[in-house]
């Protein structure tokens, strides 16, 4: 089937065999099927979907184009989990080290924060001489020896997905629930894993803000890892507000530190142990999820994640002795608080906005070539449903050389905050399973 | 606004403002907004539509891309018709003259046949000679003094739809209103009109198979000559059989004369009257169309039609003499009858096939760069409602050295015909006006 029948059946609705799909992928890929062609077809998906064949289809030809490790040979489960992007969310950096402290092995490639939402990478770099850019060698070992490694994408890892991606993003097509499925799931399959949690955000600081996008995201995402037969466990957990109160690099391997040590904010604790425990059901180190919530409580009361985390920070190159001492991490030179405007609850809060102050700040990338500054960032002081009085801080700044000036940032946070006469009903922070 | 926010806009069913698409139109006719953007934007109007302010910037900005001829200082006013196409569609050829013998200056500039459609620059081609390649001054001095003339587009005539329409043509968005109203509007207002008569056509032959569709393209077309200062007037008519016998470019010239000569095909003789009397009333050359039709009936009765046809074809090279003696204009060296297969009526005419048929005997094109021959075609005995006893004559066939042999064109022509055992009832040639 020629690329313009393909265009020409998705545009009019009518399905297309998966062979076809394919041979699109292969051919945009070898550079024989034009650009044009591919965002004329991405913009026939956006407005008519993909079904399972053809998502599956797309997902495995993108998974195809690169490498695709292979790591039968290390012993045990080998468990990953992918989140689709928050604010604050630096569930990763404690959820490998505590998995992997409770026997499930973690081979993790990750991204760089773009936008409002943070990238696992940029976190682990605020640690001193920590390196991401391990060869796949490394990456092998440290999984089979440590248990748990932390890299970013090799440029041989699903490269039909960083070109097609590439063009989604100048053509306004990236918003199309089986182009991010397929997208995500071609990356996390290349990593040879046998299972996936995943963490589908909902909310104002997520990528779907709307519950029935996130469950839509999260059921096609499982569909494609159980149809090419991995376990796949999907939350779709709470991101209106960020997760957490550190917001910035350095600032959230401190709060990770703290939730090891014990003394870690409750929505994030909740968050990570709900995931990680996920993560011990499917690879089969806990019966079921009461038994997994236990080990992972355990594995933070005894210390053994935090000793684990700072096992991986020193494979990694990285300094470990920062983890006891956060004075050794980048620290921003201005801090200044943002007061409230007015006393009384916090009824909302536009996660996002606090997230493209973090961007403005410099913690984070409004575009891909941006350099991020470790060290600054926002420490979150009021969060939903938490009584201010008028003048108190909402926010503290840590701000640097490159930061958006200090009116600018404090209007920014102000106007993310909605305060209200009556606490707001609390809400669960994991709103669905599948 | 960006070409992203443009699509992006697009994409979200947002109204786009009308120097924002300008700018789009003249970003990607200077190569500086690349392919893959535009078509984005194609696949997302396919699917979105475009509003009346947005269709009218895109028709100004395609016209405004090459030369917009200025004819305002002939005399009279300068009244063109513009058909969506179909089968057996030679009304050009007669209402040239005779809307120039009745008053009207008539500055035509037409396409070539693509696909079951035929072109009336192949059908004049036809007569040897006949030139359609002139300098636009030659152009300009015969509308003045012979009242008509009919000439290819240039490659300066909007270029940027030329450049649009190829990208169209291979991201399967050649089907959406509003690029086909601007594509077809930013052509027709390129030729220094004042007024302008469409043809939109509707059944088995037209592009337009529904009438709803056909209405709604009428409308565009309408608004957007109308919105740019234009008197415009739009007939839906049927094409659900060929229009006249003849299909195939000498036998349509032949079947204009004998139009001219008063012994038409009763269906071309209304269909080519109805049109040229809303030229005439459009260009202030009758009072009313009741008027206009007389005299259109009279330049036809009295000969000054065809004289005036005789004058057109000499002044632009074309053997006149062939006009009296049709076996001077090409002729098919091998003729045979296609047999009804059954007795009855006709009762259902696929008149798209018909047209391939006759591309398939060489009288059209496939693709834009096949070669027509101008003696082959089809002569229809049996159009819908009449009576057909089995074995006689439902077609004769001319073909020539290229044509597909006998068996295959005998059989599409006869898949094409439905036969039945009552007459269906007769349906009004012009079905709306808009």
């Amino acid at each position: 089937m020629r690329a313009y029948e393909i265009i020409h059946r998705k545009r009019d609705g009518r399905a297309i065999p998966p062979e076809a799909i394919s041979a699109l992928v292969d051919g945009f890929t070898r550079g024989e099927i034009p650009d044009y062609q591919m965002a004329a077809f991405c913009m026939a998906v956006f407005f008519r979907g993909m079904d399972e064949g053809e998502v599956r289809a797309l997902t495995e030809a993108m998974l195809r184009s690169g490498d695709v490790l292979d790591l039968s040979d290390i012993p045990g489960a080998k468990v990953d989990k992918h989140s689709t992007g928050g604010v604050g969310d630096k569930v990763s950096l404690a959820l490998a080290p505590l998995a992997a402290a409770c026997g499930v092995k973690v081979p993790m490639i990750s991204g760089r924060g773009l936008g409002h939402t943070g990238g696992t990478l940029d976190k682990l770099e605020a640690i001193p001489g920590f390196r991401v850019d391990l060869p796949v060698e490394t990456f092998r070992a440290l999984v089979r020896e440590v248990g748990a490694c932390l890299i970013g994408q090799t440029a041989r890892l699903a490269p039909a997905d960083r070109k097609l991606y590439a063009l989604r993003d100048v053509t306004a097509t990236v918003e199309s629930i089986p182009l991010i499925a397929a997208s995500i799931m071609s990356k996390k399959l290349a990593e040879g894993i046998d299972a996936l949690v995943l963490d589908v955000k909902v909310g104002s600081g997520a990528f779907m803000k709307r519950l029935e996008d996130a469950r839509a995201l999260a059921t096609t995402l499982a569909g494609i890892g159980r149809g090419m037969g991995k376990r796949v466990s999907a939350l779709l957990t709470r991101m209106d507000e960020p997760l957490g109160r550190a917001v910035g690099n350095a600032l959230e391997v401190e709060e990770t530190v703290a939730l090891l040590s014990g003394r870690g904010p409750e929505d994030l604790r909740q968050v990570t142990v709900e995931l990680t425990a996920e993560m011990l059901v499917l690879g089969g180190a806990a019966e079921d999820l009461e038994e997994a919530r236990g080990r992972v409580g355990a594995a933070i009361a005894d210390g053994r994640g935090l000793a684990k985390l700072e096992e991986i920070v020193r494979a990694q190159g990285g300094d470990a002795a920062t983890l006891h001492d956060p004075e050794r991490l980048p620290r921003a030179p201005l801090r200044y608080d943002v007061p409230a405007p007015a006393s009384g609850f916090v009824i909302e809060m536009d996660a996002e906005a606090i997230g493209l102050a973090a961007v403005a700040l410099g913690a984070g990338r409004a575009r891909v070539d941006d350099r991020v500054d470790p060290a600054v960032g926002i420490v979150v002081a009021k969060k939903l449903g938490e009584r201010v009085e008028a003048g108190e801080p909402l926010c503290t700044v840590h701000a640097g050389d490159r930061s958006e000036p200090r009116e600018r940032i404090a209007a920014r946070i102000a106007a993310a905050y909605r305060i209200g006469s009556a606490a707001p009903p609390g809400r669960p922070l994991v709103l669905e399973r599948l």
